[in-house]
């Protein structure tokens, strides 16, 4: 347990906002990265940058592939890294893509990719956790408004707000297909969540939150002050955001799936802790604890 | 029962596509009512006319007003014409507003509205049904894919596509609340749909619809094909939409609500007869028998 927790959460009846006031958002500076002065400055205050093209049409095709595969792969057949959606039973998630698939080793080690990583965290960075969502259309169910950082921090023990994550749109996110939604500068309060978090929370809360859900006050108070920003792009595009983004999706009942490969870094110099409100952490696949640097 | 039914639906084991051929979408002609040419020819190709302000800022605050009024009238406890949510028990939709409340028999009199009725559909009307829906935020349900029509044809008894809805915001829709989204063009195709009506269909069908649902394979086909507009606007905006749309709604997982006025003119010339495919009309609030001419 850290010696000061500045991100007390799940140990009060009482919902609180606390301000982010000790962890900067942006810790690296231009000119150590592919990122311009420019979007570190929007990343800074928004919480978020926009990536208009990540990849070339070429890679896309062998990303896509190799999302595919592994959605399709018989090997994983009950593996607990394949979540599946409640009604329909279709794959939800593929986590630990890093560590199954050539392919997504390779690309997360791009220069594109670790290099913005590292730029944003200002130090060496590993991967937390990454998987590919793959949203079926007809129905793919809402994500709840939620910061990520709350369950890293309550469940994995990250200790501090220094952590990115990196969502690759690998098909088109249109707005009426569940795309991402982030209140802009959300970013900068963290919601304190009320409950304890039930042993093994993870095994539901993956299909549906449940624990570590923002009170619906907060999070119209922070919808109020901050807007909602929607998320649309082709295939190829990418999102870099912050561990403290408040952001969810709609659920989606047209014909057109949503899928993408997230990816969070964390900084080495953020290495997990002993949970901060549960009582063992989480499985390596939701929250590495093999914190070797990423070359 | 009709001589010779145009859109069997509800009769068969395999789906069917049937193209529109004999009914046109636009029944009158410009001069003869607020729409101008350039918007009855963009509602014959796309069966919907969006119109950016239908009510003054003083006449919106008094539609949202009488909204709030009939949602939370207490003399409507244990109406069937007050539906509400599945899980919140917050109120989805009331109808029969145009009976309920007088000032929405006025509003619908009203010579824009009305007078855009009469001229989409070429000759006298009256209103099939009218209701005040109410999506809440934090996880309004989605409306899934359907054509208007299909219903109305199976269990109400209307021969022909010659109705025409309007639906009237009286919140803003942002693309992110569940805002309506039309295929653009499917007015001109009839979905024939698999399965009978239950007995009491519209008992269930209100709050989540089982039976008129048009199979997947169709669904995407006409999305591939037209493509999804959503319609985002102020309150004050409104559509007009032909009875055959394909159109649906995703849920909301925001805190913003998005309520609206919806309201469905029918010719005097395509007056109800027997359901065509149900053993008894549903009830009068959803499917008037009382065609007495709007004045």
């Amino acid at each position: 347990m850290s010696p000061r927790d500045l991100y007390p959460t799940r140990d009060a009846t009482e919902a609180r906002l606390i301000y982010r006031t000790e962890d900067p958002t942006v810790w690296g500076s231009p000119g150590y990265g592919p990122l311009t002065a420019e979007q570190l400055d929007g990343h800074e205050r928004d919480g978020f940058t926009s990536i208009e093209q990540l990849l070339e049409p070429a890679e896309l095709a062998d990303a896509q592939a190799e999302l595919e595969r592994l959605v399709h792969d018989d090997t994983l057949e009950g593996d607990e890294r394949v979540v599946r959606e409640r009604a329909s039973n279709e794959v939800r998630s593929v986590f630990d893509v890093h560590r199954l698939s050539k392919f997504f080793a390779e690309l997360v080690r791009d220069e594109r990719i670790v290099g913005a990583a590292r730029q944003i965290l200002g130090s060496e960075v590993y991967v937390h956790q990454s998987r590919v969502n793959s949203k079926p259309g007809f129905g793919g169910a809402p994500f709840e408004w939620h910061s990520d950082f709350e369950t890293w921090h309550a469940e994995d023990g990250m200790p501090r707000m220094r952590a990115v994550s990196l969502s690759l749109a690998l098909t088109e996110n249109f707005h009426f297909n569940g795309s991402l939604m982030i209140m802009p500068g959300s970013h900068r309060t963290f919601v304190s969540c009320v409950g304890e978090t039930p042993e093994d929370n993870y095994k539901s809360s993956l299909k549906q939150q449940e624990a570590g859900v923002p009170d619906q006050m907060s999070v119209r108070l922070l919808a109020d002050r901050h807007g909602i920003h929607q998320f649309t792009g082709p295939a190829g595009s990418a999102i870099w955001f912050d561990s403290n983004c408040m952001h969810g999706s709609n659920g989606n009942i047209t014909p057109f799936p949503r899928s993408n490969l997230f990816i969070v870094f964390n900084s080495v110099d953020n290495a997990l802790v002993e949970p901060y409100a549960a009582s063992s952490p989480r499985p390596e696949y939701l929250g590495s604890r093999d914190w070797e640097v990423l070359r």
